[in-house]
């Protein structure tokens, strides 16, 4: 959970990012970026900033914000129904984002969040800076952190159905409490 | 066609736009602008500069760039198979879109290339500055023009098959000849 003060000023924190990252969005989308704690209450630590731009049935592009030291947790995007599961391309526009996927470890500049050794599981460690994208097929489990300054990057995707996403950390709660 | 020299003066041109609207691209992403005249050689008139960020299976993210007085022709995306066609979300990040879909005639800024009448059929005008955006439904015929100074803008859709693409001009032709 989070407090209505916290959730506000990392809203607030984000849109400035997005702005100085030279995105143009406009002022009732700077109003509505979504943050999340994931349930884990320590958002400086685990967590991330979302501005949905477009969602159909069929396609979503978003806006990523994380701030330095801040972990988005390691997850996947599972089939449902006749859907193999969302694909998710990631482009940096900002910062660097340190992107971890299955393969050998190679996690060299990145950490993981202490204490949570178990819900970091995929550890082959991808460095992206400005213009640098990749993309994660259905299934495929990741997890991103931010590295100086924080990160800024759009999430090109099929349709995303966030609530159905799959974690490591069985803690994880998709939906953000706030309290007043 | 297109002489080589034309087809690249317009790919540096639509670079620099998408450079001067603040978006990032990597110097191999800003080499490789496709440039389209529609086989109607009058790229001035009709064409579109295109450089696809991502193309899979499933979805597309492309920037559109269009001159001052550049027109996109009028098409529309078909059924293909079990896929009911591609929907698409534009996005405009710098400059004024003219964007014309079905619906009452409400073309005032704009302006149908000279003696194109036929091939422009559909005329509900809807001006997008930077941040405006619209979905395109599947199946839903459309034509882009560039305001004063040109525009850039993003290009969200399902996978994208350009070339079954279906346009009201009988004349286009969606593959560009370069010739030397």
């Amino acid at each position: 959970m989070l407090t209505r003060k916290e959730y506000e000023a990392a809203q607030k924190r984000a849109a400035v990012m997005i702005r100085d990252a030279n995105i143009v969005v406009t002022a009732e989308e700077a109003g509505r970026v979504e943050v999340a704690d994931f349930g884990l209450s320590r958002l400086d630590r685990e967590g991330a900033q979302i501005l949905t731009l477009v969602a159909t049935d069929r396609i979503a592009a978003k806006i990523i914000v994380l701030f330095e030291g801040q972990t988005l947790p390691e997850h996947w995007h599972p089939r449902v129904g006749d859907d193999p599961g969302k694909e998710e391309t990631i482009r940096v526009v900002r910062g660097t984002l340190r992107c971890y996927v299955p393969g050998p470890d190679t996690l060299r500049e990145g950490f993981v969040p202490q204490g949570q050794q178990d819900a970091y599981t995929v550890r082959q460690e991808l460095l992206l800076g400005p213009g640098g994208q990749t993309t994660l097929r259905p299934g495929t489990k990741h997890w991103f952190q931010a590295g100086a300054g924080g990160v800024v990057m759009y999430s090109f995707s099929t349709v995303a159905r966030d609530i159905l996403d799959q974690f490591t950390d069985p803690n994880v709660q998709r939906t953000t409490r706030i309290i007043d």
